[in-house]
């Protein structure tokens, strides 16, 4: 069964057309796909059959408040694609414009999923030799323990029928690994994942380097630290590495001599191979590759979002939740829309 | 006029000899500084007439509760060395055993200083090019803004003093840099330092490459989970480098050239030249260094201690809080004790 992915194209640090040279990799890599690409017509490339494109070329990418951004500009290439998400046409969303612009459209189209209190951003983390899943990476800094409940369950599903890990090992993120470390906020998400299948407890930041979880759960505010802490001590190491591998002729030599296998790594390390951030919990798949991305980064972010369709992941992840017990009950006012927190 | 500082000689992973060596190296390099060292005496070397051996073989290093193990062995070496700063004989204190013991037993010995809610634990990053102050590291895993806003003065005066940074820029660790971002204590914190000297706003975890700050104040849980993420992610940088430098004969041949550079970048990463966490808010300045550091960390340790004596940070500390106005009005009975949360 063919699935059609909606791609908006603008937002991209190279332009429109390096998002549709992606869009036009994939679906000649794999028939399956189709794409509906939403963009400014006249910047665009000539594309190949499985790529529809739909002239688009309001962008609120930029927008400090995408909600009311969202709200005021219905011609706008995002909301046009969330639109075709929810009428059918699309069944799911790729986005290489703002996180937060994505999870306001995606709010105000589609909706969140049938008993998930509020979306969360998830990113896969590429750490050498052990990459794990890390949500919530900054849309909601502020959460309950119901909340970091139900992204553990969001998490092991994506991670299972997307990344293709049998069991996920769940954890919670925090400042030890004993059962008595942690927030109030944390020791009460603790309890009640407690008989989840996969859940290891807590663990703590080292585990960039142990490998001690497959999914990893926090809020927003503290997954949002994270991420940017690793990219931040990366880029400091990486630059510090460089600058040795210059300090003399020997070293330059032996910078020159390594610089092939330094490659490898580089690429082990690189974000664009996992495709840029999830969006879980709302009613379709969506997919954030980041503004940085060349077309091999869409190309892959649009193959995520066909299978988390193929996979059935909003499915799998509800009946996880049901089976748990975790899902929302009633709907509460107070609960009427997710904060929407770009990254 | 010379300083004396009790030193822990207990909990140490080299064993207290290595920590006596430590102490005698320093107080050979610096005659203004004597050393009152408690530990299993006949443990330890023949030391020189700069360091003061007291027979103290008790360890409470590895107790799983710091603070009952504090008030059930009075004759552990911890509470001996924190009773000698109370009573007189020594000006601060030197611990290589457990933060939290050093914490509990400081907190029962010499008490919080004059108007701070908690102490915090505050460690140098060694960041390449730019170090920064860490603070809380771990000690309060939930605060309140006047808790950050102290920190946030600490802080500085111990960059300013200890350190040598002119004129410290302080900001918030946050999920953003504009000043909508952040958790509400984030930003109750933010209102409050505004007028502060230095205060440079939110900053992100990406700092750790940038050097947007001298001096990063958090609630310790974040605190926590930056300091180990950048430690667990500096690991798998390494190690991915280490395999990528063997992974074929001419990589290795590099390797090999590379390897006297790299042995640079190893000592400004190294957390033993900045002598390990610091406790700032009790009446006496305290210096943790790590239990897997060598003579040279425990030196080192000794130094900043004395040098925290010598420049009377808890003083100038004091004058800064009192000038900003975030001295603590009047004792609470909530805060009858700071929460003592080991890293």
């Amino acid at each position: 069964m063919a699935v059609t992915v909606a791609v908006d194209a603008n937002g991209a640090d190279l332009g429109p057309a390096e998002v549709a040279r992606g869009a036009a990799e994939l679906v000649e890599a794999d028939p399956d796909v189709r794409v509906v690409l939403f963009g400014p017509a006249a910047e665009l490339p000539s594309l190949p059959a499985g790529v529809e494109v739909v002239d688009a070329p309001v962008s609120i990418a930029k927008e400090a408040d995408p909600a009311r951004a969202v709200r005021a500009r219905k011609d706008a290439s995002i909301v046009q694609a969330w639109g075709a998400v929810a009428d059918g046409r699309a069944d799911a969303l790729v986005s290489g414009g703002s996180t937060g612009a994505a999870l306001a459209a995606g709010l105000f189209a589609v909706k969140r999923a049938r008993g998930i209190y509020r979306p969360a951003l998830a990113i896969v983390v590429p750490a050498p030799d052990h990459p794990f899943l890390l949500l919530d990476a900054g849309a909601n800094a502020e959460v309950r323990p119901e909340h970091l409940v139900q992204f553990a369950h969001m998490g092991a599903a994506y991670a299972r029928e997307v990344l293709g890990v049998t069991a996920p090992r769940v954890a919670l993120l925090s400042n030890g690994t004993e059962p008595s470390k942690g927030t109030a906020l944390v020791q009460a998400a603790q309890a009640a994942l407690a008989d989840m299948p996969g859940f290891v407890g807590q663990v703590e930041g080292f585990t960039v380097h142990g490998g001690d979880c497959d999914v990893l759960v926090a809020d927003g505010f503290t997954g949002n630290v994270m991420l940017k802490t690793m990219e931040g001590t990366l880029k400091a190491v990486l630059g510090a590495v460089r600058s040795a591998a210059t300090s003399s002729l020997s070293a330059k030599a032996g910078g020159l001599l390594l610089r092939p296998a330094l490659g490898g790594l580089r690429s082990d390390l690189d974000p664009e191979l996992q495709g840029g951030a999830v969006l879980l919990g709302l009613r379709r798949p969506a997919v954030v590759p980041h503004g940085s991305f060349t077309r091999r980064g869409f190309a892959t972010a649009i193959a995520r979002a066909a299978s988390a369709v193929e996979r059935d992941v909003v499915g799998r992840t509800h009946a996880a939740l049901e089976a748990a017990g975790a899902l929302r009950r009633a709907p509460e006012p107070s609960e009427a829309g997710a904060t929407v927190r770009g990254t």
